[in-house]
C-alpha cells in the first residue's frame, strides 16, 4: 500500500480537528504496523468500498484527548468517556473519512463509506483484516496522543 | 429496523460455528440495543454499503469461547488472544455476514461488505453509530458468551 492513501486522511484529521475543536495535532511518521500493539482508549472505525477496493480505517485517542476535544468542541468536560464522546468520535470518524474520500476521488480512487462503530475500553487494540498492509499514522499533543490505521485490500 | 434483518446474521452464526468448530451457541432474546452495556473480550466488525442502505455489523465473543472455538477449529488452545485468534474472528465475521448476505440479497436487500477490523481488550464496548437502531443478540454456550450487534441507516 502507498503511503499516498494514508495521506488523505492525515491531513483530513489534521483539518476537521483544527477546524472544529481548535485542536492542533503534531503528525510522527507513518510506518507498516507489524504486529506492534497501538493502544488506545476510545476508538472510530469505518469500512470502506470501492470499484477498485475495500478496506477498513481507524482513528484512535487516548481518554485525555477524547475529553480535550469534546471540552473543545462543546464547552464541556466530561469525566469520563460517555456516550456524546462516542457520538463525537463516530463524527470525527465520518467527517476524516469524507475529507479523505473526496481527496482520493481526485486521485481516480472512488470509494463508499459504510457507518462507523465506536470502541471504548483501556488499552484496546485494532487488527485490520485486510491482504494489504495496515498503514500506521502516529499523532501527539499536549492533551495525549492518537492514530490513523488504514487498511485497503488491494493498493 | 425490522427483526428480519438480524435473523440472517444470526441463523448464518450459528451454521458457521457448527460447520466449522463444532460449536452449538443457544441464541437468546433479540432486544434493541439502548445504552445497555454489552461487553465482550474480542470482537469482530465489519461494514455493509448497499443501493438501498448501508451499516454495520459485529460478533463479540467472551475470551473463553473464543479460545474454546480456537481449540475446537485447529487443535490447540492458545493462553490467551492472541493473531491466530483474531484472524479467527476476522474469518468468522466475513464468514457470517457473506452468509447472511446471500440470504438477505433472496429477500432484494443487496449489500457489499468492507474488510472486517478485529478489536481486543478485556470488556471492551462497541457502539454503531448508525441512524437506525442497533439490534442486539445474544448466544451463549458452556464455554461463554456471545452477541452480535446489527445496524442499519434505513431499515
Amino acid at each position: 500500500m502507498n503511503v499516498e492513501f494514508i495521506n488523505p486522511f492525515l491531513s483530513s484529521l489534521l483539518k476537521v480537528l483544527a477546524t472544529m475543536a481548535d485542536t492542533k495535532l503534531v503528525p510522527g511518521t507513518p510506518s507498516i504496523k507489524n504486529g506492534d500493539v497501538a493502544l488506545g482508549d476510545v476508538s472510530g472505525m469505518i469500512g470502506m468500498i470501492g470499484p477498485q477496493t475495500k478496506g477498513s480505517m481507524s482513528i484512535t485517542f487516548d481518554e485525555a484527548l477524547a475529553l480535550d476535544i469534546m471540552q473543545r468542541m462543546l464547552g464541556e468536560r466530561p469525566a469520563k468517556i460517555n456516550d456524546e464522546v462516542t457520538d463525537m468520535v463516530g463524527e470525527i470518524t465520518n467527517m476524516v473519512t469524507g475529507g479523505a474520500k473526496n481527496l482520493l476521488g481526485d486521485k481516480g480512487y472512488e470509494f463508499d463509506m459504510a457507518t462507523p462503530v465506536v470502541v471504548t475500553g483501556k488499552g484496546h487494540h485494532l487488527s485490520h483484516k485486510c491482504q494489504g498492509k495496515t498503514l500506521l499514522m502516529p499523532f501527539s499533543s499536549p492533551a495525549g496522543k492518537a492514530h490513523i490505521e488504514v487498511s485497503f485490500d488491494t493498493l
